[in-house]
């Protein structure tokens, strides 16, 4: 039994009008707690990053329970089975779950979503390609956008994580494939990591006119698909140049504050002339999917197809701020938190 | 061959802030053309109004051709066979079509949608329950809507032509149903008329958030369906109360004008947090399931459970007012208008 001390990250406070800061966070120290019958003890070596934690964190109605003030911060993790008195879990397994900002969880086995191979892929990889990440743009894309070939594809968000595999996917499948992005530097990574056809960044442009201006240059016949992380001015201008039958895939609002209840053009004249279809798509209704995507991603990335991008911060107490990064767009890749080999 | 003179309603100029306005119309007499052959000239007996018409007249792009400055006002029409050089109409025969604003019509058939039974229904239930009302309200509700038995479904201009069909269609499918409407009088055609099974005048609210609870308390369990047929701030009051997987069909825009560009809530989270998804139908993808439609909705007809009223005007040159009267939501029922027996 290790003897360590267990740090955990609690949510302090709910983010206010500035957005998530590091006094939202309080690090706290415990026992390291003794697994039960059944329970097993897991050393959390990688957090993930992910745009849903401001959400998670939120006051007000979501998707998902808020986390409890004075709760440890829920979060998609990477860790070994230390303890184990669980038959389905062994000593020196691998797991990804949601064991949170934390050195040390128990855990039933409930919040373990699957046993990870190390050698199919970096133990990292499995907090995206291979873990929710994958799953939210496999699925987004190929369920609710069904791309078909010769199809134009746009992503917003298109370097991050779950953007830069959506774009891959979509080529593989046929597409074109136009990415938004927020900087110089993740145009390159569009360009020449994730082989899209075409990325603007949205920086460049001051307003929506000129971004959609620039948008339906590159997209001549239309935007029969859009994946969309954005929400607000960036999809006010996609939203000018959906083709008849376009498919708009709602997987998170980044660029849309929740708080003043935002407003914007509307979407309903466009709906109705293009007979497009938007669909809200939450990963958290597909975990039962997640071998599925696993299998075809880990095919794909074992073929050298796929390419990760990681952005990776060392140490646990660093989490808020590598969150903080994430959510102002000043990440390349997929945010990691490491806290131990 | 009839010797009478053909009155024809053109497009004289396309309507401006003011809306449709008389001056719109040009009213404009021509001599009765003589079929060639594989022609006929059809008397035209019904013209349907539609609030489509706003958009077939108005600037901009659309989801048909403008009607051209100069042309005969579109219309849905329903009229009889008087001259016939085509084997497929013989004289007598009754047809519903395309043939305009004007008495007398020379076809190709092309502009027909179908004949028309006369036994099986009154003639003028051919240009709404049993036309493209019939089917815009059928499709739109079964194939996008997709209600299932025991849900809500919550009906916008519910007292209207395709309104009216749709809450008794969804009702007819084992749905809870909930209209919206403009006036008390319509309130009382949706509860006794179309058994609805709770109906809210909007014009008794005036904000969003008075109309959203109006409806959150007769849709205790969220509107499971939204047969969108207003947008604007009408629709923004039901998708505060959307529920998980809720489908919305977007199918007019009659609460919102085109210009200038309309601005509202955004819509993004909404559909994000319920997974819902939103589409877009026209009608005129659909004119090969119309027999299908009628089918279905005049045995429904015939075993008395689908009921409808009409809001008649008499004579061509009262066209103009009859639609704006519809636009104005002055009407209830399909309004129609006769310009002979």
């Amino acid at each position: 039994m290790p003897k360590s001390v267990n740090r955990r990250l609690l949510l302090a406070k709910r983010p206010g009008r500035a957005g998530v800061t590091q006094d939202c966070f309080r690090l706290e120290e415990a026992e390291v707690p003794a697994p039960g019958p059944g329970q097993l003890l897991i050393r959390v070596l990688w957090l993930s990053c992910d745009p849903a934690m401001r959400g998670w964190i939120a006051e007000g109605p979501n998707y998902s329970e808020p986390v409890p003030l004075g709760g440890v911060m829920r979060s998609f993790t990477l860790g070994r089975v230390e303890v184990s008195q669980h038959p389905d879990y062994p000593v020196g397994s691998y797991v990804s779950g949601r064991q949170g900002w934390q050195d040390w969880a128990i855990s039933d086995g409930s919040d373990i979503d699957r046993i990870v191979d190390p050698e199919q892929a970096p133990l990292s990889a499995n907090l995206h390609l291979l873990g929710m990440t994958g799953l939210t743009a496999y699925l987004g894309l190929t369920d609710v956008g069904r791309p078909k070939v010769g199809e134009t594809v746009v992503v917003s968000t298109a370097a991050g994580a779950v953007g830069s595999v959506v774009g891959q996917v979509a080529k593989l499948l046929g597409c074109r494939t136009v990415g938004i992005t927020g900087s110089s530097g993740k145009v390159s990574d569009c360009l020449e990591t994730y082989g899209y056809d075409a990325a603007i960044n949205y920086r460049d442009y001051e307003t929506t006119d000129a971004l959609a201006s620039a948008l339906a240059e590159v997209c001549p016949a239309g935007v029969d698909v859009y994946y969309d992380m954005t929400a607000g001015w960036i999809s006010d201008a996609v939203m000018g140049q959906i083709a008849i039958g376009a498919r708009i895939v709602v997987v998170g609002t980044m660029a849309m504050p929740s708080t003043p209840p935002p407003v914007g053009p509307r979407y309903s004249r466009q709906m109705l002339v293009t007979r497009a279809t938007m669909t809200g798509f939450l990963v958290l209704d597909h975990f039962d999917r997640l071998e599925e995507a696993v299998t075809k991603l880990g095919a794909w990335y074992r073929e050298g197809r796929l390419r990760y991008r990681e952005d990776v911060t060392e140490g646990l107490e660093r989490a808020p701020e590598a969150l903080m990064k994430l959510l102002n767009g000043r990440t390349r890749g997929k945010v990691l938190v490491k806290l131990a080999d």
